[in-house]
Parts: C-alpha cells; structure tokens; sequence
C-alpha cells in the first residue's frame, strides 16, 4: 500500500452508522489499520441506538466518539467517509432521511446485500452532496452484534463494489485501498443487477437450503449421526432471521431464479436414483467434482 | 483407557484391507496409538491390490507386512482384529468370498457407508466363523487415497456400531476402547435401519445438495461472489463419483425419501418468498435458528 494512501487515510474521519457485528468489525479494522499512528488527525466515529454498545466501544478505544440516532446530523458533517452498515431497507431509508447532512462531497459506502432496491431509492437531494459508492463486503458470521465483531473476519475474503457513473476516481480507488487494508483480498467491480443475481445464487440460495436442511431434521438428535457434513452444510441456518427475511424477499426475483435452478438439478439426481441408473449418476457427480474443484477457492466461513 | 485394554490391544495383529484414505488413516492411527510400544507383540498387516501402496505404507512403518489381493487367505488367519476398509458392495463380496480364512473368532469390522445391503449379505459359513461388528467411522476427506490418510482425521468424530446378536460382549467392548483411543469422541450404538434412514440424512442427503448446487451454478466463476457459505456447502461436492453412486444407490429408498423431506421444506420457504410473506418466513427461519442451536455440536470437516 502506498505511503501517500496510509498518510490521507490515517488523518479521516470516519463514520460508522450501526456498530453491529459489520460494523464494529470495521470499526476495530480502521482503528488497528487504519487510524492508529499517534498523532494522526483521524477519527472514529460511530452511530448506534445501543448506548451500551457505544460506552463500550469507546472504552475500549475503538472509536473516538458514540452518537445517539437524533444525534446524527451533527456527527455526518464532520465525517469524509462514512459507512452504513444497517439491513437493506434501514439503509436506503437513513440515506434518504439524512441527505442534507452529509459533508459536501463526502465518500459514502454502504454493506447491504442486496443492492438494486438501495441504489433505486436513491434520492436526487443525497446524490447532489455525497459521492455513494455501493459495496458489499462478503464476510460475517453466524453470530450477531458487537460484541462478536472482530478486525479478523475480512482476512482473504471478497469485496464487491459497484460503482456508480458520479463517483470520483479517486474514491473508488480510496475504498479500494482501504479494504485492502484491512484485509480483503480480491475486489470485484460489477453493476448491481449482476451483483444480486450472482448473490442470490451464493448467498440467498445458500441460506434457503441450509434452512430447508435444518427444518427437514427428524429431530435436534440427528448430528449424533454427522460426520461434518450436515455441519457444514447447516452452520448458516444459525441464521438472523430478521436480516434474512429482508434479503430473500428483497431480491425475490432473483431468488426464485436461482431455487428453480437448483431444483431443477436436485430433480435430475433424483430421476437417477429413482431410476437406479449408475451410469449417468456417475458421470454428472463426475462433472460436479470437476466443476466443483475448477471454481476458485476463498476463505471459508469458519 | 484402562492399562489391559492397552496391553491387549498391544499384542493384536490387525489386518487392514484395502489401504485408501480410511484404511490408510487407520493403519497410521493404529501404528501411533495402539500398536507402537517396543517389543509388544502387535503388528499391522495390510492388504491392498496396489503393490506401490503396500511398498509405501511398510517402508514409512506404518504396516508390518502388505499383501496383494490373491494373498489375502494366507494373511487372514494370523488377524485377530480385519478392518474392512472397502466400498459397501466390495465389503459384500469379500466377507462373503473370504469366509474360510479368518481366524477363529477374529473380531471382523468394516466402515461401509450403508449397512442394511452387508449385513443381508452374510453368509452362515462367515457367521459360524468370525464376529462382525458392523461399524461406520463418521470421518474423511474429500481427499482420497492413502496418500492423503492421517491419523488425525478421526479427532472429535462420532462412530456408529450396529451389533449383532450373535457379537461378543467382549468384542464389542474392546472396538469402542479401539476407536475411542485412536480419538473418535462419541460412540452410537443403533441398528443398520436406523443407521441407513439417519445417514440417508446427515450424509448422502447432503452429498445429493451440494452436487446439485454446483451443477447449477451458471459459470465455475461464481466463486468470486462468495463469501464462505457456497464453499461450505460446496467443499463435499469434490466427490468421489464411484463410491457415493453405490452410496446413494444402494439406499436409494431412504434417500428418496430424505430428498422428499428436504423438498416439501425448501417449497415451504420458496411459497413464503413468493407470496412475499414476512411474517411466516421470519417465522420459519427463527424455528429453524432454534433447531439448528439444539442441535449437538461436532467437528467440522475442514
């Protein structure tokens, strides 16, 4: 990473709007990465309705000063970049509410994942003022809130950004620095439509059978029987169900492209069980091996 | 483990057939773990139809002797311990072809992935002379291949024993001390019906999922957009074509009936999204939060 990049980033103030599980992981990523040379001119700041949280993270030095929702127009004037890590629709709601405080010019991002109906709710008012670049970092956990957060989960994982025809080249390339930094690896620009296509097969899928998979259990005993397979396959049906709920139904179209796809291949497996047909069993869980060791290999979400 | 558990299991000679991954980390855990005391009296003899293998396996001293496959009746009689460590058809074979070879009362195991198709396989002839305790070590890789076998692999896992009636109580004792000392964690005593209809489940289920979620994603570039959950629930599908065909196959009933189970669930949650229904969706996927937590923790297969 350049000198030049460490020195402007370090001297920022960055805003934080929820400090959850994303962004309190953001959070601890700018501070350890970030904003942490002695004597920097940056700054961490963070919105969050949980004044506990925001006690917290203050005392343990994560960011420099907490925010109360009402208070959030007098935080968004002092920030250069500020980050939006709240569900889909919380996101283009606060983006619409909040238009006229942003600082002129300001790099604005955000994590929803699920792209299109933030973009769509753009409002004429916030584009005027602040240079949004829609992104979506793809890491987490199945564990919930600050106080799982950690500087740690971005390591070797991808980050999509999708930008957009106002946003300046030197911010793209900032954000692009910066998630370098703190740990991401590969970054992926692409428009959003092919972003929540691609998400709902990867990711909404996913979730969709991981869940199927946990309601279609016998009963709680059965992992007495898994050899790690059911594990795998199952770890994200630990899921937030108000998130969750918000993402299927928000990309919906995309969604139920996405489950008939992969119906319609659980039905060719099951034609060649039914039809005891080994040959041709064979040969597709054949192609599925090459295809399967063919795609590119990421961190897993352990 | 008790010190005459350890004595005995000391001066076994173990037979081990078929070197692969499972047989391989076998013979290694066996070597580390139960037959490594100096001047004991154990030995490992292996047989396998790949004379390299066999080569390889004695010359890192993880087997005593090897022996090819036309051998094998001369390498049966000295086993007081046969572990076979072949495909569930092949398992059927051999016991069936080899019954005059083992030793008189030799205790007979084996690690086929279904049960109900080798146990209506014996014959009187190997009944009347070994004592077959039917098992299913829940580990392995989607490696394969003694090359990669490792005694770790069997760290925190679950093993299921189907005994007969005719077993020893003496047997059954000295299996469970075997494999809880080579590091399986939980031992499932339960029947091959039981045993066929929960790993139909837990296993091939899981199995016939992710080959089907890669065989439906439209390009092996997909992975860019993942963010862990597709390699979960993908990592099973680098699949070993012509072992999980005779998997799936030879339980074909139970594992249809699993995927229909799986199928009524995954058009549940496919409804909600169509009809574009919150509340039951956040409904379903809370259970299902709460199903999966209940659930009993185990190793994962990374």
């Amino acid at each position: 990473m350049s000198q030049s990049f460490r020195r402007s980033a370090a001297d920022m103030v960055y805003g934080i709007i929820g400090l959850g599980l994303m962004g309190g992981s953001l959070a601890k990523a700018f501070r350890e990465s970030i904003v942490n040379v002695c004597g920097c001119g940056g700054k961490i700041f963070a919105c969050d309705r949980s004044s506990a949280v925001l006690t917290q993270a203050k005392e343990e030095g994560v960011i420099d000063k907490g925010w109360q929702p009402e208070q959030v127009k007098e935080m968004l004037p002092l920030c250069d970049v500020v980050y939006i890590c709240l569900y889909p629709e919380a996101t283009r709601v606060f983006l619409s509410e909040n238009a006229p405080y942003f600082k002129e010019s300001a790099l604005v991002t955000d994590i929803a994942g699920v792209k299109s109906i933030v973009i769509n709710g753009l409002s004429q008012d916030f584009c005027s003022k602040a240079d949004f670049i829609p992104g979506h970092p793809m890491a987490g956990s199945e564990k919930e809130g600050y106080g799982h957060s950690s500087a740690r989960i971005f390591a070797g994982r991808n980050y999509i950004i999708m930008p957009q025809p106002g946003n300046t080249a030197e911010h793209i390339e900032f954000l692009k620095n910066l998630v370098t930094e703190i740990g991401f690896t590969r970054i992926i620009e692409t428009s959003a439509e092919t972003h929540d296509r691609r998400i709902a097969f990867t990711s909404q899928l996913c979730h969709v059978i991981a869940s199927a998979l946990v309601a279609s259990a016998e009963d709680t005993r059965i992992t007495e029987f898994g050899g790690g397979s059911y594990e795998d396959l199952t770890r994200i049906a630990m899921i937030n169900a108000p998130l969750w709920t918000e993402l299927f139904l928000e990309n919906r179209k995309e969604l139920l492209e996405q489950i008939t796809h992969f119906e319609t291949e659980l039905s060719r497996i099951r034609l060649y069980i039914e039809q005891n047909n080994p040959a041709e069993l064979a040969a597709m869980l054949e192609d599925v091996r090459q295809k399967r060791s063919a795609m590119s290999r990421i961190e897993t979400s352990v």
